[in-house]
């Protein structure tokens, strides 16, 4: 049998012990799970960054991956912990929106609340949850356990408020979801949005007072220097870039920033 | 057979190529071993800190696990490299303190130094014992080689200089064990110096030259915002806290600060 | 069979989705590769440090092991994507010199281009090739895809730009090769520069306009506080070092700096 995997998305940072704690707590239950890092630099409570990240890369892994994502400000409160199933994964975490964006696009099954206390460490804190209760959640089911084990069964699960692009007029409004190490500013826009407003060759957006008119490249070594443009990332959104330096610097862009894209 | 883990606690970081030296020769002798890493950030030459942040981590670990910790300033003098095999794991690393707090919360059967050339690369440097000594000393120990074939029987080791909890009349005196990465402040004290203070509701402490009453909260988010508060920590040390905020930077707290614990 | 290792060297940084992504493509092709990685905080763009930092870790790993490097400016562009074959290793990433420092030490039995689009993903971004190329070439080449199959031969790769050492007179000009996270000073001398200039117990350097005598020491813990001095350091660089303390700060020392070597 393939080895399975469970893969790791929190906001604790690498100095910390935490994430080794849950790594030996799933090894402890599930010696033969492959362990890998999505991200522990999360910005902290920032559940909207955490449901980017993992949205990101969680549909290259295997069929059969676990998905644990912790970020987690409301733990040890009425908050849920549940268990998503979907047709290719298991998501594992609090049920505070950080695992609904990457499970949305994935085909939903089944949400189990997890309560059953024979799946959680022996004794479990009022704090750290990722240790006491995803961590063995996670490496239970990849040793088989059925997700019906954990709890009931839950109708709803609670969504990141993303903001959805809006078409008014000659104007689509949008946000930016993310911006990453390299600066590169990651729009809420795909192709389908540059086509409601036929942007072909350059784009035209409105950002914090300022319209911009950005030529559209492939790569990002195809843009002159010092000069911002517009590429399709390779998660499928437009993004604004510079060519060896940091767009997000020079627009002052922050996640959650809206945009707006003109017709050309 | 149940895969070996070796875990690696360093100051090293993660940018230089040390670590993944370390990882090369541990997979070269012994390419079954699952290695993780408890943390690289220790703050350089802080062998107090690595030695808090293991201890944390390593009984989370299943049986067997052996720990290897490099905090080591004077790699290369007459300090000694040792394994410390306890009831349930093998420590490896300095004869400094490092390795003590973790090793002393198990079982300590037997210590030894390692000075058996045969267990060691071929070329051991001066400067870098991580990989020449304690890597292949933990993958070696990983394929079942005895720990008293890495050399004698020693009967003392180092401990690092940790303040014990004093009580004097109606004050505990303690310090600050550790300051996370969310600006929690971890104090050297428990749920036992608590009982001695008469603390249930609320605990006051002297910090710093100001006396503060701090709430005791189960959870985080119970506390109310822009106010520190007190809780028992996922490791059973008292935390002083803030809902969403760093504790730390309020009270300007950092590690080895003393602090003390109050009658009610 | 021993498992198969993969090694990863990029500027991604640990944040963003993009190491994880690489990870799951290399395990959705092979789920019995182990993935080690090297750093993924190589300074952005910066082709020469990913080459010195891969260079230094490389070696250590067991035969057949496959180094990914990804420092890649010019993605997307006419650059090429190469497989490196030597004695001991496969290097895969982009042909602009962050493989060439490490396969060099190596022998260098054939270099193929990659082009077979059959071992790349389905869709190939314009951005992101550590996921869309060098991700599933390295995964193919681990399950023992021969490197022929990727494309056709070609005869020269791409070097970095590193400066050779030069005697002139009584005088050797090297540069600063790299600066640690310890702040030691890696020059390009070693040994046999030494021996050049007859330095024994001390050293005579010229750097920054200032001329420096450094004793020459065995480890960091045997020099004296707050005085810089000189150590052949664990990958055989003589390196301008401080007990506890950061050279690279005192000295305003940075990598590519210039730096002459005298006649004692």
């Amino acid at each position: 049998m393939r080895k399975p995997i469970v893969t790791l998305t929190t906001d604790f940072g690498l100095r910390d012990p935490y994430v080794a704690e849950m790594k030996a707590v799933i090894l402890s239950i599930n010696s033969d799970a492959t362990i890998v890092d999505v991200s522990h630099d999360v910005e902290k409570f920032n559940v909207r960054m955490g449901a980017y990240i993992l949205a990101c890369a969680a549909p290259y892994f295997p069929k059969g991956t676990i998905h644990v994502a912790v970020v987690d400000p409301s733990v040890g409160t009425e908050r849920r912990a549940i268990v998503i199933e979907t047709k290719r994964f298991f998501f594992v975490g609090p049920n505070n929106g950080v695992l609904a964006l990457a499970a949305e696009k994935q085909e939903i099954k089944n949400v189990y609340q997890i309560t059953n206390q024979k799946l959680m460490l022996s004794k479990v804190s009022a704090t750290f949850h990722g240790r006491d209760i995803f961590a063995p959640a996670a490496a239970h089911l990849a040793k088989g356990t059925a997700p019906e084990e954990f709890g009931s069964r839950i109708s709803r699960i609670v969504t990141p408020s993303f903001a959805k692009n809006v078409k008014k007029g000659n104007v689509v409004a949008g946000e930016v979801l993310y911006v990453d190490d390299f600066g590169n500013v990651v729009t809420s826009f795909s192709g389908r949005e540059l086509e409601l407003v036929g942007a072909k060759e350059a784009v035209c957006i409105r950002f914090k007072g300022n319209e911009l008119k950005l030529d559209i490249r492939k790569a990002y070594a195809d843009a002159e220097n010092q000069k911002p443009f517009a590429l399709i990332g390779s998660h499928g959104f437009l993004e604004i870039a510079m060519n060896q330096a940091s767009a997000a610097e020079r627009l002052k862009a922050a996640i959650g920033d809206s945009i707006l894209l003109h017709l050309v």
